[in-house]
């Protein structure tokens, strides 16, 4: 059973919690037939999709809607569920499971807070280094996209 | 932002910690053309989808192979994410936010610790009540169906 150990912010002792995986949601948001990718400023650096973590009381759609227009100011539309990633090292800080979403958004992307860039690629021409499963996830987004539409890249 | 708080063991102090949803998984598995479902023995009583916890460190694939062995001593086979369910109401006890996922069985379930029965129903047949938002997710799984499989129930 994984726990984890928080300190009493009145005596120091230790107190234990038990630890369950954290839920997140990544994004993948197509504009034109770019894609939207942000650069991070924290640890891990490099690029991903926008996304974050699902708050209590709050649906993976209603998280993913949030954390779109948090980190790139789009209003996101048809947002469709594609697939989760839960490999316990997916993220090396800690468990994460993440629902993807793809979704459609217009005009160009502005960072926002947690983010330093927000920049549209090419599915042909990814930025470098993709943080965490990122570089599988769109791997499988491209392998989907010519089942579905084969022939277009 | 929602916390939930502990009780320090040593001197009985509240500790604020951040809470997240839970992440859960359920399984609909088909054992020729029937599924099962458990009888539940704690709260909320009825029937529901074979499902639990994901554990910290396992995969949702994972979750789900566990779950569906340790509740109806089934080895499931071609395991497949069918969607993911967030309604923060969905459970009446907490905000579970749960990936179901499709796969299929052999040989007659048997009830394993948590369950009280685990038994065949018919699609067309299904056991009452249905707990949680089971009944919503067997209507989604039945319309998927008639979709990939129309003329078919």
């Amino acid at each position: 059973m994984p726990f984890k150990h928080l300190t009493c912010p009145k005596c120091g002792a230790q107190v234990k919690e038990y630890q369950n995986p954290f839920p997140t949601v990544d994004i993948i948001i197509r504009v034109g037939e770019k894609i939207v990718f942000i650069e991070r400023l924290n640890h891990p650096h490099g690029w991903a999709l926008p996304g974050g973590f699902v708050d209590y009381g709050e649906s993976l759609e209603d998280a993913a809607r949030r954390e779109a227009l948090e980190e790139t100011n789009l209003e996101v539309l048809g947002l469709k569920q594609f697939k989760a990633y839960s490999k316990p090292d997916r993220d090396p800080r800690h468990h994460t499971i993440s629902m993807v979403f793809t979704a459609v958004g217009h005009g160009p992307p502005r960072a926002g807070d947690d983010a330093g860039r927000a920049q549209l690629f090419s599915l042909d021409d990814l930025p470098s280094p993709l943080c965490f499963d990122h570089a599988t996830i769109i791997e499988d987004y491209k392998k989907m996209r010519a089942e579905i539409r084969p022939g277009e890249k």
